[in-house]
């Protein structure tokens, strides 16, 4: 299925126009960036933790500590969501009212599940690496079967999802269009900065390939 | 006061070593950034919406369409929460298992309160279009009586804030230390990229000095 049905979770109700439900586009944002924002419910307070994910399909994983309170808090939900955001750039318009930002973002609606199974537990780790920086797991040592026990790992089941895009120029009303004021935008990147040997690296080690190649995927998304 | 004390809601249970409750290292980190994600209760599902943020003192500032279903929700909410995130590197360990980021990121609670006063309203848009791109405020036409009207603006008084930080190299298991693997940090940034005219910008009209002098905040935090 190429489309995500609409529900009144997912239905984009402000500024629908730059509301997509297309997998192609929802997945091409997801496999761009590694970092979600989960919200969880602690004492009826809704609060969000960033978290590094990986996709699979239409699975997201995550991982973390077995005490992880959020984790442990998503399982008890029914349906959660994970927010994914690229800011791409400052949209500068003449009035203030018009200004914005270019971005790309995902909000999508699952079923969190325990992942119990040890090969499926190893996959999603080696899903969630490889999506933050590819052909880093081929370079590390993988888990042992004690580090494995160690981790939590949630599948969430994408039932809904939509995405959000805005990335054109700034959008005045007419009557201001001939203010000596100048319009656009300044876009957002980003980048690998230094890259720092640990102290206690064994000498002779090279930079390895997966950081060498890495590139955070700032890439344009196609087919709007 | 120079800390914000520790409730059941900021306290840090999940790597307290990296938790801080210093109210400077918390507001430079807000200051540092212009993006945040606010969680929000829909059919009994949190979801997280990013929204753009200014500081004053304790408040936090965030505005929107008068019909802005997360903002509406929120009034409805005694407490309500923000999470900012700085991803600043790749953590590359020997093991994928000790594999992380270094970020800084702060999640703060507090009461949300509709802002209905034009002068405090005029002040938070100020307060927030600043806090994106300083100097923009006195080069674009700022808001009318009809589109400050037309504007909802929440102010949101921080009660409770923690912040949470890793900003070193990989730590491995001392039986990892041997493995012919590289570790390190892959440091990561954001930067202003091209900067885009808008094709109907009045001719002559010259790169403002908000845009020359723009620089995303990826400074060194102090004081840890």
């Amino acid at each position: 299925m190429s489309e995500f049905s609409k529900s009144s979770l997912n239905k984009v109700v402000r500024g629908p126009k730059r509301a997509h439900y297309d997998r192609a586009l929802i997945n091409e944002i997801l496999d761009s960036h590694f970092l979600c924002h989960v919200p969880y419910v602690h004492e009826n307070t809704s609060i969000v933790i960033p978290t590094a994910y990986g996709r699979k399909n239409d699975t997201i994983f995550i991982h973390g500590s077995l005490k992880n309170r959020m984790l442990l808090s998503l399982l008890d939900q029914e349906k959660v969501s994970l927010t994914v955001t690229h800011l791409d750039g400052l949209v500068l318009a003449r009035s203030v009212f018009h200004h914005s930002v270019n971005y790309r973002s995902v909000v999508a609606f699952g079923t969190p599940r325990l992942v119990n199974d040890s090969d499926e537990k190893m996959e999603a780790l080696e899903i969630i690496t490889e999506n933050i920086i590819a052909g880093r797991w081929a370079e590390a040592r993988i888990p042992n079967e004690k580090e494995l026990n160690g981790t939590l790992v949630i599948a969430i089941e994408i039932t809904e999802a939509s995405a959000k895009v805005r990335e054109f120029e700034a959008m005045d009303e007419l009557a201001d269009q001939d203010l000596d004021i100048w319009a656009g935008v300044l876009e957002l990147e980003v980048n690998a900065g230094r890259v720092v040997k640990n102290q206690d690296c064994k000498e002779g080690i090279e930079t390895p390939a997966s950081v060498k190649n890495f590139k955070f995927q700032n890439r344009e998304v196609q087919g709007r």
